[in-house]
């Protein structure tokens, strides 16, 4: 079959390439680094969105759209933040094309050369800031909640489809508030949201911690993050808040007059997941048949293929099977009748379980005599023959059973997956050979962290929040430690 | 009041651009010509967004997304295409930025110079053809009917916010198609969408039709579009829908299998409607006091404030009014109480008919007493005392009403600015005192075009569909003509 995937066993990157490209995700496009998301990849994408967005505005958030571009001179005002991205910026110089016929062709007017090149964002605090100066004088004008849909830009070397792309699509929150605490509190309340989208969601159980310093935001005090394990035993960062303090306040001097009427910085945090989001759920789930994907965010979470020989019986079939699509509907499920003719039920069935279709209902002349239905799942592959009888409310639960069965399955792996070592020997060992969440105890340096990065590859992916305190000695220097914290080598 | 207009009668251009800002909806940026839309405005352009979408979906469009960079050598395949857009592109040539203490800062890094410059996407139909190319092979490939929500970016010199700016949000619809036939079929449906969209949503009326080969799109072979009349009299190009031939198909070699087994080009449309349609909401339907937004558009349909002098008849004021707001809210009807108190109702009032919320209800303890409630009118500013029995369908067929009757103003507007005319004089006196759109024999050269242009700065707008054919003369040269054409001074 053309549409075969190379194992995960034998070589996992490649199996995800191998899926993305034969599920019709997305592919990579003639320019560097940049992705197309095909239709059935947006599709997933659109549905995270739309839950996404809905979870944003509960917590009372609204949308805006800020400059794609960013002058250079407001881009270098956080000196942390343009240490952080500078060396991934793409720079827009020039504002028209011309012919010239010496040349050969249509080339850049050098006479239409910028006064200030324009850095294409690759986030926005910048340009948000440089904004919110005038929105905010008062008390009374906090907090401000927006959040942004938008493309950023990040000149990436190394590109992997969904991972790591030169051009991605996120949301990117930018909020102001008068304290630090409210702040805070905001930056924690984001985390959770991410948390609670990928858990009951994506059905991607994650640990939620502080980054260390250096993994920190270009530009933050304190950053959030969501961190999944996938099937290869890496960690995948998966969605990050930043407590931003003062600094972009006072970079761009915003200020406000507080209800003591002096004034004050505004306070600062941002939060972003992006497409990223799409290798996160693929990986995390899927199979050598093709994707697994939860139903919540599958974009068909029911497809009916028919079975038979003669086109009169496909006729008989289609009338039972209407009646049951519109009873799925009626319950919002979305479903899809495939009657093409010109694909045998085998090549459908397995183009399918290739998409991630969570439910498939197999339906047959000796069913319509039966009153029954085959009904087949896509992330066991078990089948079942269950009576046409009720048959809406048996799979809207299904539906639902399978959520929760894809969630725990990758609960209990990352619980198998997840070790505490004591001694520097192990630590490599279980890294090695095992992979996946290392809790160690670690001397809460850089440095140290870099070292152990050059020999393992493994970084701290976080600082569990709420971490249980005790007393121990840092894996590699030996030197005294309070608390645990969870390495891994990362995507 | 510190928000008041300049009126429409003393300078309109002066009030929408105050209208604009003062209601939030957005405002010029520090970036030339790239505006921030802010929360207010980007809501009603999700409402939009929202809308279009299904009407997208239900005509069997899917949703994808394509590179924001164009390589310069894809972009230069179309002479017509590059020839149109060339002299307005943002080009990225550098990739990285350093610090360079010598030149006092950040700087573009030399080194990191793109071997081919990337544009920034002023439309996206090279990438796209390009991609199609590896999409397309046999005819059960085709139709391919995909939508991109994107942003794209036009260096325009002369911006004005929504209605020309140098980046600006909007949708684009290319689809590939087997036959001639079937493309021109898909660029007519996709006009009609939009006049449907206009029509309905918008409360605006268009007309439909083809523009001129002087205001085709670059690299169509037809432009069907949807003209609008705004208050002063000008006309607003709102949506265009092109059947751009083979022309992409072969700039980027795109050929399919047909039934027949022999390999042909593949036919193309292309279709967009822009933030641009939030300048002609604007314009079409809002007043000296500030936005009217038909109900369907508005983000806040009803806003509720309470009248009271003490603070306990707020209570007794709030108890009434949120069953009000449950019970309009379980009609999907979307409503604001706004009980803030350190605001007066004078204010309030003012504030929401500056944002063009429809409708308006004020309940006082007199209205409690007698089981009434004030309800005010945004289009015709009327006030009405109503019974609170059965309140909810009363502002539900309220609603439907004021929809109808914006449309209908709008639609009787126009119908007495448009004037048919015979004689060049008679031309030039209602272009220059009444505007609006000038139905004139034209002999349907691209030369008689632009002297009438240049002569007047009036455009043929759109040759109508389905237009009625009759004998006459080209008001400016005499020269012989089968049809009326409308004429009008346009955004």
């Amino acid at each position: 079959m053309a549409k075969e995937l190379t194992p995960r066993s034998e070589n996992y990157s490649q199996w995800y390439q191998d899926l993305v490209i034969k599920a019709d995700l997305a592919e990579n496009s003639a320019v560097r680094g940049c992705m197309v998301i095909k239709p059935y990849g947006y599709a997933i994408w659109e549905r995270m969105q739309a839950e996404l967005d809905r979870m944003f505005k509960e917590t009372g958030h609204v949308n805006a759209y800020f400059p794609l571009f960013i002058p250079k001179s407001f881009f270098s005002k956080e000196a942390d933040h343009v240490e952080g991205f500078a060396k991934e910026c793409a720079v827009v110089t020039h504002y028209r094309l011309k012919n010239d016929e010496e040349k050969g062709g249509v080339v850049v007017d050098p006479d239409a050369k910028l006064e200030e090149e324009l850095i294409v964002r690759p986030t926005s605090e910048t340009i948000i800031w440089n904004t919110y100066r005038n929105w905010i004088q008062s008390h009374r004008d906090l907090p401000l909640l927006i959040n942004q849909w938008a493309n950023v830009v990040r000149w990436e070397m190394r590109t992997r489809l969904f991972l790591r792309t030169a051009e991605f699509l996120w949301q990117e929150g930018h909020t102001a508030h008068a304290t630090k605490e409210e702040a805070i509190e905001e930056t924690v309340k984001m985390i959770n949201v991410y948390a609670d989208f990928a858990e009951n969601f994506m059905a991607l159980p994650v640990i939620k911690g502080h980054k260390t310093e250096n993994e920190r935001f270009a530009g933050a005090l304190d950053t959030y993050t969501i961190e999944a394990l996938m099937q290869d035993g890496k960690a995948l960062q998966s969605g990050t808040s930043h407590f931003l303090g003062q600094n972009f306040a006072k970079a761009f001097d915003v200020k406000f007059t507080n209800k003591e009427g002096r004034e004050e910085y505004v306070w600062a945090t941002s939060w972003g997941v992006s497409t990223r989001l799409m290798g996160a759920l693929i990986m995390a789930h899927s199979d050598d048949n093709g994707l697994v994907l939860p139903p919540k965010l599958a974009p068909i979470q029911v497809v009916i293929v028919p079975i038979y020989k003669k086109a009169e019986q496909l006729e008989t079939i289609s009338r039972k099977v209407n009646e049951i699509v519109d009873e799925l509907k009626a319950k919002g499920i979305s479903v899809k009748f495939d009657d093409s003719d010109n694909k045998k039920p085998g090549w459908k069935f397995a183009e399918y379980e290739l998409k991630g279709v969570p439910v498939r209902l197999a339906v047959g002349p000796r069913d319509l005599e039966n009153g029954t239905v085959e009904v087949a799942r896509r992330d066991t592959l078990e089948k079942n023959v269950v009576s046409m009888e009720g048959i809406a409310d048996y799979i809207q639960n299904l539906l639902n059973e399978i959520q929760l069965s894809i969630y725990n399955k990758a609960f209990e792996f990352r619980a198998q997956k997840t070790t505490k070592v004591d001694t520097w020997d192990e630590f490599k060992e279980v890294l090695q050979n095992k992979g996946g969440f290392v809790s160690a105890h670690w001397d809460g340096t850089p440095e140290t962290e870099d070292l152990i990065k050059s020999k393992t590859k493994a970084t701290v992916r976080c600082i569990p929040l709420q971490n249980e305190q005790e007393e121990g000695v840092c894996v590699y220097s030996g030197k005294p430690s309070k608390q645990r914290v969870l390495f891994a080598v990362a995507y």
